[in-house]
């Protein structure tokens, strides 16, 4: 058997998304054939990221400043705030360059499965914020899983009577979508959504 | 776009086996999620194995110690040698339980495709080891691919004339292993050498 430090990080990596004891393992001797090469920089990388990254007070994005890059630039739309679950699916929209406002990061879906509740999400958060005023509209960014859906509809119920607009991502065929390899709630949807052209 | 930390960490990540971009972001984000139960631990484990971790000048192993556990390990037969690709098969074959002897990491196999000579390789190593006497039997523990064979057959050729006993691991059907699922050469193989009952 090897070192039980090896035996220790495998453990460790194998904990992560992705990993399993296997690719554990080969990654560990990976890092120790390249010492030099990658794990003196990935040494570095993980201290500065784990020293420098914190949480944003305001939306809840991971930045090395606080509030975030993104709170405290002034071009952006501070009247706009996007709904996302988390700070993958953040990240993903501004990968995309589609959104110029701001954001709030609900830290997760409600799901009875996993005994997750409004409690357990920043929703009085986004609600205290609203109240803040200076919002004018909010967007629903959740995933178009029954999950993600049921928390868009309870986070429409909360939000009604504030004197917002609320819209959501729209639905149907993603780009570059062959309609066999679709399924049909999908197909469904984009069909009784279909538009005028 | 997250913040530089965080992508040059993620792009060093990414170059690790087993990650690609999407599984390294998810891995970081999910270690700023679990920072005091998980990233604190994980950070303490590579130190270690960073700081701790050498190779044995003798075998090749990779341990805390130089010589490793298993060369400065009287009880086992310092007499036998098994030749192995690398650290990952060394372990492998120590999981195993199956050898008491000492190893010897060629640290790869011959490959034209990839450039690799006998130069890049730990042979003549293995041939001062022989020839500085006390050595009864060589095991070739090599992969069963086209270059771990070729290396055998190379190693073989180059073993010729000294007074040592050398083997190589059986091939055959593996354990639980399906006729109908395994590949023609190895049936042919498991045929041509048949054993009585």
């Amino acid at each position: 058997m090897s070192a039980p430090e090896i035996e220790q990080l495998i453990q460790l990596l194998a904990k992560l998304p992705a990993f399993g004891p296997r690719s554990a393992r080969r990654a560990v001797l990976h890092l120790l054939n390249k010492k030099e090469s990658h794990f003196t920089p990935l040494m570095a990388a993980m201290k500065n990221v784990y020293d420098k990254i914190v949480v944003c007070p305001i939306c809840g994005n991971m930045d090395t400043r606080a509030p975030c890059s993104i709170c405290s630039d002034t071009k952006r739309n501070q009247a706009q705030i996007c709904v996302v679950r988390d700070v993958a699916d953040l990240w993903a929209l501004e990968r995309s360059g589609a959104f110029k406002g701001c954001y709030h990061v609900l830290g997760g879906v409600l799901s009875a499965l996993d005994g997750v509740g409004p409690e357990d999400l920043k929703v009085q958060e986004l609600l205290d914020k609203i109240a803040g005023g200076g919002i004018e509209e909010v967007i629903l960014a959740l995933p178009a899983t029954v999950e993600g859906q049921t928390t868009a509809h309870y986070l429409a119920d909360r939000l009604e009577g504030y004197p917002i607009k609320l819209s959501a991502l729209s639905r149907g065929v993603p780009i570059g979508g062959e309609l066999d390899y679709l399924d049909d709630g999908t197909l469904q949807m984009a069909f009784k959504t279909r538009r005028a052209v």
